[in-house]
């Protein structure tokens, strides 16, 4: 999106205004059987690959036979320009298979918010241990630090908005030998692993055996969950990871590296994986 | 927090375990008469302010006196090293002054949640007019660029656990001469913003009248959210806003700069309270 900005240095007193891209935002609702379950701030694109990625990581679905359809809500209209109605694009209808159990009236955002009185860090990490359908610790992949160290900059060059705003975040699937699967942007960094997440359920990469996932962020307790429940047995940030992530990490037998960054890494947990020769 | 991690340097193929301090991230459950509203990853600290900026920017409620009570909740304990029960810190209780009205069964962490089919961008931001009680336009602020371009260090020398961690997000209230009134850190940007606006709360500083909010992050639609309930007229963010965030500000009669960094900044709307001389 293309907006005007007015520069300003202040060392020389110099301003001018011109036209400038943004990183577009906008909500995306996404209904499950009919009822609401959540709206998220996202950039849209990718939209259906976010909603499958959201389910999974939120323990709705387990595959991606467990949608039976999913398709912008054809009700969710605005006045165009044109005169004529125009699809906002910002609904997701999501009809699951029968068989699934949606989600409760209650459920939120976070799959824990449900958790009784007594919800600490240690609650959260059990209940995600019991949730998730796949095993990250029985994976047996190594990964060399050296290819790790080039993941930043393979994120980087896959990604398309960056250059021009600034604003996004990318997250991406790599193989132990550094090839690119897939490489998503967002707005918000949980939303570019949603859309990596449900590009690999819906590409046969669930559980993702041997993967390594990258983000240009922070590891969070979040973005754990959601290697852990995508079956990922490896997470590397460019930031810090929080110290849930790395609770959360070593409870599931999952490689947490951050601050890779140039030629230097660090390894919060599982490092077994990563291969120094 | 302190762990063990271990540091690669890929160039020379050394590696040292060592101590490090990790960036503390636990959830804190919100609950309002009885009720869970909402469950949130948080930096322990400052959580009593925490859920009144968070209040506060849902519109549930207006002032410090619409929360009659905020305290830990007593039965949300976990068996500790000692033997004894130990409270958690991790859930609130906040019982709301008569007269105030609970938020509805159904809201969650964002408030359009609830917005019929049809959501859009559009639709938030008219829903954020409508709900905020205060005017941000009308405030007659003005603010000098040079103080502005300072703001983002003054920022960082009063942040507490950053050089420690590198994973935390800070943000400030200044005035217009570049004075910080409160600085908070959290894991979360939009926690960090929901501390400083719980202490304005709290400090008689809500409206925000003749304040900047300063964000070590991106500017959002939910941060511009957030300082408009708060009727704070200036945002200030270190890094890129979103279109949502320009649309709404602009909406708003807010000034929202971005990429203040070094001598340089943008201004996205509002621009008539930056002054370069």
């Amino acid at each position: 999106m293309r907006r005007k900005v007015t520069t300003i240095d202040v060392a020389t007193g110099a301003s001018a205004t011109r036209p400038d891209t943004l990183t577009v935002e906008e909500p995306l609702e996404l209904r499950v059987n009919g009822s609401p379950l959540t709206v998220t701030m996202r950039t849209p694109g990718h939209d259906i690959e976010l909603v499958h990625g959201f389910l999974l990581s939120e323990g709705i679905i387990r595959s991606a036979e467990d949608i039976a359809l999913a398709r912008y809500c054809e009700g969710a209209v605005v006045s165009g320009e044109s005169g004529f109605d125009e699809n906002t694009y910002n609904v997701i209808d999501v009809t699951l298979a029968a068989g699934v159990t949606p989600p409760a009236a209650s459920a939120t955002r976070s799959f824990f918010t449900s958790s009784s009185c007594g919800v600490c860090g240690k609650a959260s990490i059990e209940q995600l241990r019991a949730q998730s359908a796949f095993d990250v610790r029985a994976d047996r992949m190594e990964i060399a630090a050296k290819v790790v160290a080039e993941l930043p900059d393979a994120l980087r060059g896959e990604q398309r908005a960056f250059e021009k705003t600034g604003g996004l975040h990318a997250a991406g699937l790599f193989t132990a030998d550094g090839e690119a699967l897939v490489v998503r942007e967002d707005v918000g960094r949980h939303n570019a692993v949603d859309k990596v997440v449900g590009w690999a359920l819906q590409n046969g990469r669930v559980p993702g055996v041997g993967c390594v996932l990258v983000v240009s962020s922070r590891a969070s307790f979040e973005l754990t969950q959601k290697a852990i429940m995508a079956g990922i047995p490896c997470l590397a940030a460019v930031s810090a990871p929080s110290s849930l992530a790395v609770e959360c990490a070593e409870d599931a037998g999952m490689t947490l590296m951050g601050f890779v960054r140039g030629t230097r890494l660090n390894v919060y947990a599982g490092a077994h994986r990563v291969t120094t020769t």
